[in-house]
């Protein structure tokens, strides 16, 4: 079971009867992310995927585009416990060390980050960005345009787009057992499952998805379509911006933000995507509407 | 309506059916908090009861214990587009200052904290503390124990806790129109609502919700139950504890993280609260269980 999940005793209460028994809740642990062994963030995320959560955040930070500058990352030995670095999986036997310090080596010639006071407020914070400026932040920042694919624009149906949220559901594994997770997944404008995170942090399943297509050198995402299980913050849709993906459909409600976002960067962004219904804030040019069905 | 909900036109499509609408979405706004006009963090909001979420802030952060400690709150006039400090409210008209920078100044002899990077990476990230060294943190920092209420222990019912979830969607106003929103409510153990807060971030509504209690000198919440609409992370289950709040309730799963803490300081954590279900991880003792009734 590894780290994904932990056992602990839980007193069930059901109409009146009392019983106690094990419980397997969702492990939640702070992970440090340092640069060149400075520290930037801590985010609390759930183990596992720790190299692609950190490489996805740097990515959503800006500071990382593609997996050539990245040098490596590797855990910091005794950060915490005293061990030494050890293996970027959930599933692996992890002795005493506490695997939450993750140090980041970028290549040559890649820029470090202003790791100031005012760049550490703004990276940090579970926003990453501020109002206004932040939208300019993200078109200055942005490595490339949503519209970059060969088969520009993407284009997705709403019949591919309903099917999402059942594929996302159905290959979640965690949730099952703990009811505790929040889940992000890739797929192609053709409904395929490309790869799916689940996390405590639905910040962090993003960045994990982003993180892993870096690794794998695959940014821009510029065919894929981003789902999460939740509802699209103003972060969730700078982290799609950030990793080029042009499509992010949440199965619940955005921000105002969210959908300021979207209309400036181009980014399609559909809430509410329950059975065969959706609600389109943005980037509707990338949905394969039927015009003759269109009514004001 | 103010700055709580926004309108932007969505395309709706229902079963094939293409239609366009103007569509409620919650405001998601940044708040720089800055104490004696340092920058401290940045959080994604929901605009109103902007102070209340400043001082909630810092009483999670063990900046403030007290309404005798904070000297005042303004919003930081002209810092993002040259208004005047105005009103802390959500239906207020707000002209054209963003209203997005509040600052703190705390009362003669209460120490400003150290805002060095390190506490900065510290005090912004979404986690606020960090493993296990974090717990001993929480504890250092509160400064009241859990039970240090005159009806020592609080006692609660599982008929009561069952009635709370109806009770705080019942009280929640705008996510009724946005679906958008997470809510944090304050019972009385009888079961009584004493104050409910929404917000697009959950760990706001709290810090709104303990703030206010700082605001009108109640704290430490020594009689109360803190019920959140969705999951109870480390970060709640710790902004619990530094109110002196003794019940945490949740509608959905704790983290591992969430049950050491409760259990490392006595909080009460419940989870699953669904109908007459639930589950609890710590602190049974202010439950008010049948004996008989408990079977192993």
């Amino acid at each position: 079971m590894g780290r994904v999940t932990e056992r602990r005793r839980v007193i069930r209460i059901r109409d009146g009867a009392v019983s106690t028994r094990p419980d397997t809740l969702v492990a939640e642990e702070p992970m440090e992310i340092r640069i060149g062994g400075k520290p930037l963030a801590i985010t609390m995320r759930t183990p596992g995927d720790d190299f692609a959560l950190a490489a996805g955040f740097l990515v959503s930070e800006g500071v990382l585009a593609s997996a050539g500058e990245l040098a490596n990352i590797v855990y910091c030995a005794g950060a915490t416990s005293g061990g030494t670095a050890g293996p970027d999986g959930a599933e692996s036997g992890v002795g005493t060390n506490s695997y939450n310090v993750v140090d980041v080596r970028l290549a040559d010639g890649v820029p470090v980050p202003d790791i100031s006071l005012e760049r550490n407020v703004y990276t940090t914070s579970s926003c990453g960005l501020c109002g206004k400026a932040s939208l300019d932040a993200v078109r200055t920042t942005a490595r490339w345009a949503l519209d970059t694919s060969p088969d520009t624009p993407v284009r997705i149906t709403p019949e591919t787009l309903s099917a999402l949220p059942d594929r996302l559901r159905a290959a979640q594994r965690v949730f099952e057992r703990t009811g505790g997770l929040h889940a992000a997944a890739l797929f192609t404008a053709d409904g395929e499952l490309l790869d799916i995170r689940e996390d405590v942090g639905r910040h962090n399943a993003v960045d994990k998805i982003v993180g892993r297509a870096l690794q794998q050198g695959r940014l821009p995402l510029s065919s894929a379509v981003l789902m999460v299980s939740g509802r699209a913050s103003f972060e969730l849709a700078q982290k799609a911006v950030m990793a080029g993906i042009p499509v992010l459909a949440a199965v619940s409600a955005p921000s105002s933000l969210a959908v300021d976002l979207a209309v400036e960067t181009g980014l399609t962004l559909v809430g509410f995507l329950r059975g065969s219904s959706m609600n389109v804030y943005a980037g509707e040019h990338r949905i394969a509407l039927d015009a003759a069905a269109t009514t004001g």
